[in-house]
């Protein structure tokens, strides 16, 4: 039984939802199982002293370009939010106080209507309602939803990013 | 005629080297030519706001596995110099000082001096040494020279790095 591969990602990252349509079908292809570990990248720039890419002179216009391009170059629907990026703590806490087995579908649908539909899900209420749809009822509020949200924002990953996905499937087939 | 390539590139880059060792047959699978083109990561730093990979926390570390397997999975021979990253003025001084015919082979041979062979481009007596070994014979302190490099800094590019070659390839394909 071969491991699961860990997936890190923040609801509001473009890189992340590309990812996150993507990462499924590769992990498959090479018999693996995928552990959604969704966490607040605002919490990792603290550590690393980043921000935002669209706040960063010259890189944000970069980005923009350079998330559209590579969402066309995917064949993943996209269009950027308003606002960009946004708070993704209640989406965080949704996800992890929802059933295991309904996870995955909340995390795709919580991306799809941010990155394709232009929902706000930094909104609680859009979060609920979202959630509702692939049938889960999670409490936003509840302490043991908040630690766990907390708790999984430390953990490190080994390939970062959309961009590593030539690499992690060579590596996958064999390691280099 | 297709337009030429702009190949923009720090010499203490190694994703610039990885690059670098890649571009040329790129470029030729599509029938263009590469225009390369040597500045300071250093300036641009100072219009982002931006650091060098390994001295940001966390990312430090990371960058650095990712140096190393991003060159094992490229199939290019690289070691982490020591030190690094280091100032490429004398580099890239060396560069627009050389003929235009000697360019090319002068930044390969800059590049796999520190990145393969840990020689540090930093000084200029090893630039001069590496420049004679292509045939060039560059003064480095001469004024147009200085400026010709100040001049390039400010450009920019629009495919970011190595791990955007496989969009830069289907775009020469067909632009998307």
């Amino acid at each position: 039984m071969k491991a699961p591969l860990d997936f890190y990602f923040d609801f509001s990252s473009p890189y992340g939802y590309l990812a996150a349509e993507k990462i499924g079908p590769l992990a498959a292809r090479h018999g693996r199982t995928v552990t959604w570990r969704p966490m607040l990248l605002g919490v990792a720039f603290k550590a690393t002293g980043g921000a935002p890419l669209p706040t960063i002179p010259l890189k944000g216009d970069y980005s923009k370009r350079d998330f559209l391009r590579s969402a066309r170059f995917h064949g993943v629907a996209f269009r950027l939010p308003d606002p960009f990026p946004v708070s993704t703590v209640a989406a965080c806490r949704a996800f992890y106080g929802s059933p295991e087995e309904r996870r995955v579908p909340l995390a795709k649908a919580l991306y799809r209507a941010y990155f394709a539909d232009n929902v706000n899900i930094a909104e609680a209420d859009n979060v609920l309602r979202i959630a509702a749809s692939v049938g889960c009822k999670p409490d936003l509020n509840k302490q043991a939803v908040k630690d766990k949200t907390r708790a999984e924002v430390d953990s490190a990953q080994p390939f970062w990013g959309i961009d590593r996905f030539d690499q992690l499937e060579r590596w996958l087939r064999e390691p280099f």
